[in-house]
């Protein structure tokens, strides 16, 4: 088996040219599992329907090709919100059967990769242990689908859904209530999943957090969104191990915070980039997927200065990524990369995550 | 004569305790020239006061520590958008008459100031030739006041009057409503004044350039606002010369496009920064201002890639400001810097300038 | 033949629940016209998907249960924008072949209806005249369809294209550039097309005629939207005629501004609705459909007074969605109805068009 | 005494043209009190600055014209939203010493008028018993100025701070910062501060009450506003007394949800308008101030249907105050009147109150 990475633009939220392409280069019949995660160019407002728009022609493409066997074995994840210089794009994996391989590097850590979705997460569960746990169990799964241990995850996307006021009222329930409206407080309950499965943070711990709130408490290896075009939790988890076959390898670091290109940098340099005589990034050409989830924290100060992002107009996730856009695309030379913004429990306080996929 | 900068932070755009704080510590009767270039925290729309709540308190600051006589020799810009990781400050600059320290430094480039105000623009002349030429005049009226010559003239800055709908209606001629509405094409006819006056372009080529259009004709050393607080031209020109006492110089530099992080860095680092051994840079605190002002090219392209920013809900100098952000606080690890978008005129397409002041 | 009204309402853009309903209970081989006419919730900005959504839902769902034949024969028009008090719905309107019936109301006019579309319409023509003599076209062959005359067309739905930005920018055409953005452009060509199959203006004015400029030129029995989500215009014509069975009838009337509820009322009494003791409409269960366009003139004034229209941070027709349903809600007790803002070349500035469908 | 009652439009938020000429008219030493209840036309974002532009240039004017002494006895109360068919205007009163005119009208019921401030309202103490009881006693000072009993009072103005974010997160105290970003516990604070004055609800009760959630306990006869532009709270009281001199009075009813015009045209049916022959409203000049308070229950249900006031882009109170601008404009013929969105325990849960006052 092993792993295929790719990616292709779209020009609107239901462009599935490039997909339609990538599929009929593939042997479908060989495929494992088929994963795409992209953002979408919404107004990430809650009456944003671009991502329903990417998922419902993502599906019927895959349906079309390779059938609901496909469909099936298909993980689709799509985040919402192109600010700044990002460029609409979404990242497919595949992972493929085929033994014969099997010997051709066997000796080096190479990309593994699994998927699971969660039952349908009712209103009443969303944002509760309930929510943290059938995260857990779904990275779980995905972790055996793609034969990694905790410590071999590097990397696990988590989309859930988000509790509306509209579904909240629905319950009559006001706790309930007064857990809705918020990308924030799902994307945490799911990243407590992750922790959780990862080994992370133990389930004692995890009963008397407060999500939401006990910031201090966090995975480091999760990216994780919500949206309201989705009812359950869809996961992947992406590792390295040994004996895998296929090109790819996964790297991920934590940030210090949403200005932290010194912590990208690094790691970069380790994957295998260089640096130009003025410091800049050479070399980047060996990246094949790149994702930065950035953060800021609830005072909205960075580095020590006050900013607007929880006191504007704006949604502070769009300032978020906007801002990340250019900082990551000024490194890269690209705005065509997943920005997310939003680190609840994904990492400390005002910190967040980085990754990407090198070709080995 | 010399040259003082320096920078406040603000919690709200009427926040004056920093300007208050300056102004006290300044000898008021020898300032020949004061200076605010500021950031609002607005939202940017036509629709926001931020700009008059700031420019109001400033003015109402200065004639009550320094008089009318004080205010009259004021340059006041505050411009409009603190998205991403930008942390509203103000830049604070004051020329000082004292000529015994005039052979301190008198061998070497120092920073020089001059302002001016066009008379009010009418709506019928704003994003027209008369518009163009009464910025021109200004400059050159700066130009005069700071002793620099054109070629001396490192960087321009131009607040001037946006034609709004409701402004031009008011003329009831359906050319000017045409014109109407764009924040753009008055920065552009600022920008093409400073062009005027700076001889980059000639009187002959200026009567033939369609504002908004001919974008291939272009200062490399202004940096253009508009809003609607107000009805005249606000200019102030940076540069440095020979003989100038002070501790401070002015250097600017065109940047290729909105990712161009090789031109600042060359530039800065040849104004004395360093770089560390992953290539971040160092020694920064030597920067006492720092000015961004980048653009992107109307077909949204940036490196050949789509972006969102002239197709979504947001204001695409918003998406710009944001971006640009990240990427300057990414290279100096600060936000509190000085940020706009829009380069209409003020760089070749899709490009922009990039200016700071040093402590020397 | 006769024509069936019918209304559903949609818990989101994506909702068909009420159209397979309405579908299964009908008999889809007599169905000669099957017509949609709905309101989605988007943000009515550029990135609003809403509409896509939608129309993907009801395609799929119409060739589901009635093959690409009933397909062929359907007419759907989503318009975005669900403000104020509008509670999303969608009108339902089919046309059944029933010889049988036809004596059992010859004597009287009955609601007759017929549908079409253009071709594509490519970005260099739209906001042309061939834009417009394309949608005529498409109202001659849908008043064909209806077997209506000129004079008993009563309203005419017609959704084109909008010239995008992006779109524009693509045909490299400076003039097209120049066009691009605007819906109101987009409509007003499509009620010029209107006006020239009604022989309300005729093709040697029309030839003169600047769009979105020359806006005393217009049709009074013209809705039209704009959008991203179609490349052809699509043409749904409404009218009465004797001798038509079925138990329907449209009526229409312009209105004066946003605010002339007395050319609203006074057509509703003349369509069988009654006043209580305080002048409040009774009766109004006879209203089967409701529809109001709503303008506001470029001066933003509504009887004389200054509004903030296009002068804030909305789309003007947000306000005006938002403020019409307030209007038309307060006189018939009910947000579930039609209301679309912007009436460019569809009454005189500033004015509108009501029109309701009732029970005879 | 009397109290005299005028309006003025403004151009901008920072217009006072209408304010000084009303001043130059008025005998200013016999002025008791002032007051101003006005709308500005900003975002009704966290950083809308339209009501400082406001306050500040209204305090300047009455200061320059009316001195210290006159700025003392002013109650200025702008509230930010002039959505749909809203036109910006500025209602003003004064009472007037004028003991000669007592015999004039000593017989009927007269508009009497007071004002009072709280004490800066600390962000701990926001949206706590404390906020209500400071409101309550500003209230009761108010009638007594007015010389009004609890019965006498027919409506309260209140505008009072609203806990923002920033100003929560500064106190450290997270119970503070779980209530901070909300306007309508702000108004729900304030309201019920008026609820407690006027003996509408008990203080056993009013301990009792979650403020926000309990929204079955409301005042009847209070319109509350909040905004970051102020740190007290500002009281009016407005009520009608025998033995008043002056040409006013002032009504206000309860309306049953934000369509009931019925509860609107009765109570002016009363106040002394008319109908015409198809029940519109005539003899509206009488009219001299109307002030429109419409909410929407949290479950955004409108007479049973589905609206999007909770479910979009936009603030739930944009939505209020266009669609309401409709409904009175409808009813009224005008849209300069005073709308506001929002009645937290100031109706019941998505009722309103309606209010003018009559030239008798």
């Amino acid at each position: 088996m092993h792993t295929l990475v790719d990616a292709y633009s779209t020009e609107h939220p239901g462009d599935v040219a490039g997909l339609k392409q990538f599929l009929s280069a593939l042997p479908l019949k060989k495929v494992k599992r088929l994963a795409l995660i992209g953002k979408t160019e919404g107004t990430a407002t809650i009456n944003d329907f671009s991502r329903q728009v990417a998922v419902d022609n993502a599906k019927n493409t895959i349906s079309e090709l390779g059938g609901e066997a496909l469909l099936e074995k298909s993980t689709i994840i799509f985040s919402t919100g192109c600010e700044g210089v990002l460029s609409p794009c979404v990242y497919i994996f595949s992972v493929l059967d085929d033994d014969s391989d099997l010997k051709l590097s066997s000796e080096s850590l190479r990309l593994s990769m699994g998927g699971a979705q969660t039952r349908p997460i009712h209103a009443t569960e969303l944002v509760t242990l309930k929510h943290i746990t059938l995260v857990s169990d779904a990275v779980k799964a995905s972790m055996a689908e793609a034969n990694l241990s905790a410590s071999q995850v590097k990397l696990v996307f988590v989309k859930s859904p988000i509790l509306t006021h509209q579904a909240a009222v629905k319950t009559g329930d006001t706790s309930v209530i007064g857990r809705a409206g918020s990308s924030g407080q799902s994307r945490g309950a799911a990243a407590l999943g992750v922790a959780l499965a990862l080994g992370e943070i133990g389930m004692e711990e995890i009963r008397n957090v407060k999500i939401g709130t006990d910031l201090n408490q966090f995975s480091n290896k999760c990216m994780a969104f919500s949206g309201t075009e989705v009812d359950v939790g869809e996961v992947l988890v992406l590792g390295n191990r040994l004996g895998k076959t296929g090109g790819f390898r996964v790297h991920t670091t934590p940030i210090e915070d949403i200005l932290d290109t010194g912590s990208i940098k690094k790691m970069l340099l380790g994957a295998g980039c260089s640096l130009d005589e003025i410091g800049e990034l050479d070399n980047t050409d060996l990246l094949k997927a790149t994702f930065l989830k950035a953060g800021v924290a609830s005072s909205g100060l960075v580095r020590g200065d006050r900013t607007t992002i929880f006191q504007s107009e704006l949604d502070p996730d769009k300032h978020m990524r906007a801002a990340a856009s250019g900082l990551i695309g000024g490194l890269l030379g690209t705005g065509k990369l997943f920005v997310s913004g939003g680190t609840e429990h994904q990492a400390k306080t005002g910190g967040g995550i980085f990754s990407c996929i090198t070709k080995v």
